[in-house]
């Protein structure tokens, strides 16, 4: 193997490792979020169809991962970090605890994006083409969490401000 | 006022100071990692002109907020908190630093685009068309921003890739 084969497929394992460990924390905070909410139940149901699309995604990547003599990661990751800190905005502190979420989930849906479209690039440089149609196939899975999030996001802040101002009603979750 | 306008226009208050500091964190975060850059000039002009932009629309908001008789917020808040999770990004620790930072700024600027539209709602709702034109500007701002890091992704992560294999070459920022 050349240099050059060497050092691309160390990356391509590095950037695999990275998303193994966010897809781990994409896991825990999800089920975290959905196992909380209340009144939205469309949200909850989505996000639980993704934790099981999520599952199925981490169990993918370690195969690649140990396709390329690799193994899984279990320091926590910058990566992870961040998830951590999106698993605490589900805490009960916040009176508007489903929006913030949303919009996190969101934000975290797009980092995962970014993370596949990357992976897809440096699989491709490194020949392993079999690992970019495994990331092409899970970048697909995170658009379209993406794009429902995205398409249902008025409707909920609708919900939420329409609770918020009634009486005796609760909305934060 | 009624009881349900007073509800109104707290609701609206407590988002735009959450606005606030989400802003005021993003600001830290892009100089910061504008500062970093070296081999990515593109990314690095971008990001320093969104800086700008930043700075602009924390000075509305306050004046939007201060409308409300309201007081700009100091303490962190959990999205300042998320904040300072992603300067932590842009720190030395990454040999790929550049493409964390693209991940992480393209997350940041979708949690934006939901927080605005959540707020052009809930000024609607309370009959603050003044409040809704001005988000629904800023908004437009974070589109632009955060379409201009997707549509320059695959270049940024091609040229990271490039000089990533290129012996004597760094790559990081």
């Amino acid at each position: 193997m050349t240099d050059m084969q060497v050092k691309r497929n160390e990356r391509l394992l590095k950037w695999l490792q990275d998303a193994y460990a966010m897809e781990q924390e994409a896991e825990t905070m999800m089920k975290a979020m959905a196992s909380r909410i209340e009144h939205y139940p469309a949200l909850g149901q989505r996000i639980a169809l993704h934790v099981e699309e999520t599952r199925s995604q981490a169990a993918t990547l370690k195969e690649c991962i140990h396709s390329l003599d690799g193994s899984t990661p279990t320091a926590k990751s910058m990566l992870a970090s961040l998830g951590a800190t999106l698993s605490a905005a589900g805490n009960s502190m916040m009176e508007d605890e489903v929006i913030k979420g949303l919009g996190l989930s969101t934000a975290f849906e797009h980092m995962e994006i970014a993370t596949y479209r990357a992976l897809i690039q440096a699989a491709t440089r490194a020949g392993a083409s079999d690992i970019a149609a495994v990331c092409e196939q899970i970048l697909q899975e995170e658009i379209a969490m993406a794009q429902w999030l995205e398409e249902n996001q008025d409707a909920i802040v609708s919900a939420f401000l329409e609770r918020d101002e009634t009486p005796n009603t609760t909305a934060k979750r």
